[in-house]
């Protein structure tokens, strides 16, 4: 491709739209346009990194059996109504109507059409198991769309779905797919990470999480460095202490006066006492029901852990005026004394200790001197809390550290859940009827080309991993108008292109300084340099976007020299495979 | 791919959903299944010729040097404003709103898109001319999809867009466009042919159809034999007559008694005429104005040619209680003396003869003797009518054949109708302003699947072209328990994959009727068929599935011999070019 023809309209500045550094160099590398929120068009430089891709994921998913089929984006009503989801999907779900005023949506994910399929065509245990994906648009839409690809509202999504006879097989469609997962995200030419992770509305008993590792990245997630434990924060478990209530003689509580102390830290500080002294109660509405969460001042509640815990579909903090009425106090001095709320839970950390400052549900009041068991109803003690990088690993007691990622695959067990909603079943060996056991397999295709752009990039641009480059490399050609060295340049040319690398020519009739910064900013992994000095001396200078290292190749055995300096990027810079 | 664990579940029946020979080969073959009404799954043995058909489309495009784009398929009811068409375009036009109360559509085509995206980005005529392509989902609400992939909801469509200087420009583009439709087209193995075509809701001022012949399909076109004149019957010109009104001395119109005839065909055997000295009258609301149009009766009207004469969005013939209103008559006595309405409209075929049988505007009465000029106040003669088999050529005056087609390709030249509702402008060379010229190229991807099952098929199943073939060939093994038979089908299967057929191997514990009748009904163009027998005598059969031709090839020189065959099956059976 010739840049002259190329339609890459690249810009200068940073588009004031753009937040996060994906989303900047998308727009400046004339990779994608904003059509209104959350709706992006790809230009060409965007589409091609798009389509390499999908062909790994695609060449992957065909190496682990997956056979591929492309189901309707526009999905009716009904199928969602029979498991529930039309319900409780919540308004990310487009509903709409058509010229009939009959329900449909805009697919968020397929595990309702796709079981749909399966039950009418799949009888017996003969024909099973069977893990069917598609490559396809979803539309989610979400409240605040944001950070260009890694949260728009249209998007593309490789979703596969596994159909098993019984539990064992389940487990080896999803292992299968895990290793599928790891082989997609290496041959990508990312840093990854699996995770453990909490299920959301998709549902089912386990999931994983696939990471792509980005300081900038929206999710986070613990490492444990001893047994290679991974997991997401929604989800990593905090161990319970090991030793229970240290302090049995704790005195009755006392009031104390704490005037405007609204904070943990505000009391903590006045009574010179840590902040892991302190109780801390949060209030929320849980579908129906008031309830109290309570955690040591050191630690974060975690939301997706109470919500689980509760069975909630949705948990929100409790507004001002409910505090009032539940507690009797303002924000800030609510506690587990005396407070009219339907049930209280309490975080299991707070088993190691039993004498607590908390709020007394008076404004400007606290109590010191609490113990749980003796003056508070709590109905369970449960892991609610958020783990620290302080915390020890939940399986073997090591060091962990905390790290930021953005999920670009999640793998689900899901069981029965769909196939029981909707009677997918099918006849076993003895003639038995039974439900088909299930997995669900996600992989965000256009987020993982924002991700892959979070992951590489510096002050100059992108440089994009050679599997998924627009192009593999850049021929930045410094004299375009020579006829010589356009000779020389089409030769070279033909050359890389016949050992399979794709070419990005930069045949404008530009200066030079241009020309580099344009070559920066597209991103091709590999730049080689025509120039009339070096092609007198019968060089050619190459550059390795990611390392920055420069070389220079013969022009006599360019072939070879080239092929062999290309293994080399490939190889050591980006520890690809082949 | 083993048929044993290939997920494609085969019909015995024809489905009774089914009414044409695609639809019922498509659901029998295991290759889609309907979701709901106008949305279908593809399964994976349609997934593979969808495939591959987009693979011929875009090596097309990419040689005519179109650059692949994707854009959003959710589109801002905004855009839509702009060019008039969110009035304008009707119930195909799904519209929805999202969580935020906005108006949105779902894509049926993508002008406004493109010219949006464009208009923001190229400012000069350096970066003209421009031709973007995509791949994506479309949706048109029709209001009784059918014919199963022919005529769905949700539907893929390859839509480009081309950008030009100058009407000089766009001529080249649109050429250019054609010719990469005749190549994909022959690519794919179809007989096609272009044909002039009408404009429809896309509008501009040229377009061209591409057909796929079959006499299946719902579109009529007439070609000529002597200039190769082809064009959809909706668009074919009628010549006006070259000698104009024969008899001059036609008598004053005479009212005659017509008890109970309605039709053309009754008066005129009463009269004992023939049908073409009939006058037809045949009365329209066109938008908001009431219109008589008058034809032979040996001719139908063209209602395409009336709306554009009209400048009409929409036109349906009146109710009767409109007949009786405006001609005092019940339908069938309509005639054009002393008509009640707006415009009275004749095709030019009629200046032919002046002395005309037409209905009397009272019950059961016609007229005699009426010559048009004189009797009736005509606002203008124009081509209305239909071409016939019996017409001439309008280019060349040669005999014309009719044919039955289906449209998977359409070309328009756009001119500036959405550059100028869009305010698309560039600036030339010497720094005016000017509107950007466009063109608008779609191909029906899905339908082309239908198309080529309707263009080839049997009783027993479709054949594909070998290009599109879900698998090239497949291998009939006939013993597949039996050890030294199953290594050397491995070795055929190998042999073949090497030279770059896709093989689906029947490896299934079948009897061998139950093996022939799914290879037939499956489509491979080629089948293998391995057996005890023939490998005791060192040979293999081989089935060519459109010619029916069988011959038997050696095992031991089996490479050079498969590849000999294969060549003839592309190249003679076929015609193809590769």
């Amino acid at each position: 491709m010739r840049l002259s023809q190329y339609y890459v309209p690249t810009l200068r500045e940073d588009p004031a739209e753009a937040d996060v550094i994906s989303h900047k160099l998308l727009l400046r590398a004339g990779m994608i346009r904003k059509l209104t929120s959350g709706l992006y068009s790809f230009l060409p430089h965007g589409f091609r990194a798009l389509n390499k891709i999908c062909a790994i994921v695609r060449r992957e998913m065909d190496a682990a059996d997956c056979q591929e089929v492309l189901l309707p984006f526009v999905q009716p009503a009904s199928l969602w109504q029979e498991t529930g989801r039309w319900e409780v999907y919540g308004s990310e779900l487009l509903r709409l109507k058509d010229r009939h005023q009959r329900d449909y949506c805009l697919g968020p994910t397929h595990e309702e059409v796709i079981t749909d399929l399966v039950r009418d065509e799949i009888r017996s245990y003969r024909q099973l198991p069977v893990n069917l994906y598609q490559i396809q648009t979803k539309f989610r839409d979400e409240v605040r769309p944001r950070f260009g690809l890694m949260r728009c509202r249209e998007f593309i999504m490789k979703d596969a779905y596994s159909f098993d006879r019984d539990e064992n097989e389940n487990e080896e469609s999803y292992r299968t797919m895990q290793r599928a997962y790891e082989r997609v995200f290496s041959g990508l030419g990312l840093s990854f990470c699996a995770v453990e992770a909490d299920s959301g509305p998709i549902g089912g008993s386990q999931s994983h999480e696939f990471m792509v590792l980005a300081e900038t990245g929206e999710d986070s997630l613990v490492l444990c460095s001893g047994c290679g434990y991974a997991a997401n924060l929604e989800k990593a478990e905090v161990s319970p202490p090991q030793t229970g209530n240290a302090e049995t003689n704790c005195p009755d509580p006392e009031l104390i006066q704490t005037p405007g102390m609204h904070t943990v830290a505000d009391v903590a500080a006045y009574l010179q006492i840590p902040h892991s002294r302190v109780l801390k109660t949060l209030l929320y509405k849980a579908d129906d029901a008031s309830v109290a969460a309570l955690v040591p001042g050191d630690r974060e509640i975690n939301e997706t852990k109470l919500a689980n815990l509760l069975g909630a579909s949705e948990l929100e903090l409790a507004h001002a005026e409910a505090v009032r009425s539940w507690s009797g106090a303002e924000v800030g001095f609510s506690g587990p004394l005396g407070l009219s709320v339907d049930r209280i839970l309490a975080d299991h950390t707070l088993l190691r200790e039993s004498d607590w400052v908390c709020g007394a549900n008076q404004d400007d009041a606290h109590y010191r001197h609490v113990r749980l068991d003796r003056d508070a109803s709590v109905e369970q003690y449960a892991d609610i809390s958020t783990i620290r990088e302080e915390d020890a690993c939940p399986k073997c007691n090591s060091g962990l550290t905390l790290h930021k990622g953005i999920e670009v695959g999640h793998v689900f067990k899901l069981g029965t859940k769909y196939s029981s909603a909707m009677n997918a079943t099918y006849l076993d060996a003895e003639g038995r009827e039974r439900l088909m056991i299930m997995g669900s397999y996600g992989i965000g295709v256009t987020r993982l080309l924002a991700a892959a752009i979070e992951q590489n990039h510096d002050q100059d641009g992108c440089f994009f991993p050679p599997p998924i480059a627009p192009f593999e490399v850049e021929l930045v050609h410094l004299a375009p108008q020579d006829e010589t060295l356009a000779a020389a340049g089409e030769t070279l040319r033909s050359a890389m292109e016949g050992i399979g690398a794709d070419v990005l020519l930069d045949d404008r009739d530009e200066r030079a300084g241009v020309k580099f910064k344009d070559a920066d900013l597209l991103g091709s992994p590999m730049q080689v340099i025509v120039g009339k000095k070096g092609f007198e001396q019968g060089m050619v200078e190459v550059k390795d976007r990611k390392s920055g290292e420069r070389t220079s190749l013969s022009l006599d055995r360019f072939s070879s020299e080239f092929s062999a300096w290309r293994n080399r990027v490939w190889h050591e810079t980006w520890r690809l495979e082949s």
